[in-house]
């Protein structure tokens, strides 16, 4: 089989090649691909289907991906397009959806998003949705970022000063880790460790972004069980709950109405316990 | 729609099949699309990696395709291969495989879904599944169709009469979407209004048939607890009990015992609660 | 960067920019794959994106990727990398990544995990994962294999002689899923069935390696569920609360903190429980 395989992949480049000499055209599937990154000038129309392709499936679709979908969600007040931008980056990463950031990430930097804080966001969403979610991140977004010209300089070093940590908070959130040190001290550690210590610290992304694009991976993953540490963390940082209501109208749309639905009792626990100690207040 | 996309799939054709005839085959990836591509008249052979390809990594695997899933899964009485069919696609669309679409929607058809019906479904499950597994599932799709000559007006319009709305059901439901009102305004907007009103109201798949792909959905992609409220509703409109069960077995297969094994205690309980009312007729 | 990228686009992308020049070129994307299937030798480095790739988009990621993942987690003891290798092929396969499975199923083979062991993980896991994701696991594999030279007499036959079953501890399991046996009359002979007297019988892998890949895949499939009764199986059969501990660590980074400390609390009742049985005998 050793021999057989191998000459197989080392003659498929030949074959491409001649191919395309021949046709000048790739596979229905491939075709899609070339359409996105052969436009030179990198724009809000750029997504994978063209409305046109998508009619000549699902014309419905099509009707609402434009009626309803782009002519109302995305312009809803009570969260600016820069946000809902990170609320659906952080869907796609979450979902394995990561081939649609060619798209969605380019459309994020046209909304107010900084490439660093795409940036930020993949390292950040690696801990969130694991290291190959965030790894397949990456190749869309070098694409983006190449076709934009975004440079070294422009992105999140490696080290760098880290904010000052709030023992006090940090101290309260550990209790909750805490109570697993013998079921998986590695996790434990690294939780107390890296992850909050280190990543969450870094300056790149706000707080409140952190949480923006944590509380959107969970949600959109289907992951309602963790959500009521961040939406309150993320609450503390600055994100309203009116921010929070139109998330989830975003995410019904990206990830599902089911993985909205499974999130919204937890919101409305989340809402009430906080205006019930507001009122205490 | 027809020519146009018939003359590309030629071209494609054209150049596969000189390339093969120079090199004598691609990289195993692209061998999967090209053993697709090639097959000029469609049938239940056109799976994405042959039998022999299968049998080159896990012998088991494939007996266990041919000798249980093909040879007695798919014929067990209880449920129409046409059904089945149709609870494969939402699982493949719920679990992000929209690529073996290819292969599950061209056996849809063959089955007797209509394509009219497999349109619908991308569309409704957008919804149900997110924008982005539907989007996905139009590339894949669109082959097929092309393959096939299905044409424009074999589809749904974007736009189209309603089916009237059962206004008793429809408010019974609101009470469940409208306790989240303060959460989410967005999301029980569009839940009482584009989703209950206009989505599952077109008339182009029929309300058993919603239900069983939403059920699919929802078991497929893990999502437990949305199943009460669209199993009644199934089972309202025709989805007998023996039929759940079906799905179920089928759905073990494709989308893992664990996601069948959550839904049965939630199935269960609906079976018992049900039967519990008609004894009391 | 921009320039930076682009000669690294030269450099290794040769063949495409050769293509671009007569067509209009894959996308980087595809490129990936083609300098994956063009290594003659496979070695560690296969990675699908060279470190100075993902430090184009970011640098932390790669940071994180070298100092934490591979300079500790890997080496930390408890684990053998042969298991921790099992755990990332069985989360790969069970989050739908399985083009990764380029690199990790080739860096299981060199950490000694057999390609007889990696194929039965294959099929077994059809069960637990689903058809789709099992048969998506095949062509990655398949390239790794024909790339080592792997013969189908290394690989586990599609039938052979079972394991004795231990009849007291399966009919023990048997009543857990018996209690649906009116739901799903179909799943729970597939269970009873196929499932437990077959596949689960099989001698090609281990049944403590069994235990590990289904742990591993609900855990990173976020299915909890199931959890208990395979975490104490697995247990008896030789898992110790140390490697699990350890999985758990493995798991965070390939799956995510979230569908690990959705595991937590699962595994400290099993093992407390275990420790009461222990403490009373």
């Amino acid at each position: 089989m050793h021999s057989h395989l191998r000459r197989k992949s080392t003659t498929v480049l030949a074959f491409a090649l001649l191919a395309s000499v021949v046709t000048g055209l790739p596979s229905a599937a491939q075709a899609q691909e070339v359409a996105l990154t052969t436009v030179q000038q990198p724009n809000a129309d750029r997504r994978r289907l063209s409305p046109d392709q998508v009619r000549e499936v699902a014309p419905a679709l099509e009707q609402y991906t434009q009626q309803h979908l782009y002519g109302e969600v995305w312009k809803r007040p009570g969260l600016s397009p820069r946000d809902r931008s990170m609320v659906v980056v952080a869907a796609m990463i979450a979902r394995g959806e990561a081939p649609a950031l060619t798209y969605y990430a380019n459309q994020a930097i046209e909304n107010g998003v900084k490439p660093a804080e795409i940036s930020e966001t993949i390292t950040h969403l690696a801990f969130y949705t694991g290291w190959g979610r965030a790894m397949a991140a990456v190749g869309p977004v070098r694409d983006v970022f190449a076709a934009r010209g975004v440079r070294a300089q422009d992105l999140p070093p490696a080290f760098g000063a880290l904010q000052p940590l709030d023992l006090a908070n940090d101290t309260a959130r550990a209790t909750g880790s805490n109570q697993f040190a013998t079921v998986s001290p590695g996790t434990v550690a690294y939780t107390n460790g890296l992850l909050f210590k280190e990543l969450w610290q870094r300056p790149y992304l706000s707080q409140r972004d952190r949480s923006l694009v944590t509380v959107s991976a969970l949600v959109a993953g289907g992951q309602a069980e963790q959500l009521t540490y961040h939406l309150n963390r993320g609450m503390d940082q600055g994100l309203t709950q009116a921010q929070v209501g139109e998330m989830l109208t975003q995410l019904a749309f990206y990830a599902g109405w089911p993985s909205v639905f499974s999130a919204m009792p937890v919101a409305k626990k989340v809402f009430e316990q906080r205006a019930g100690k507001g009122a205490g207040k």
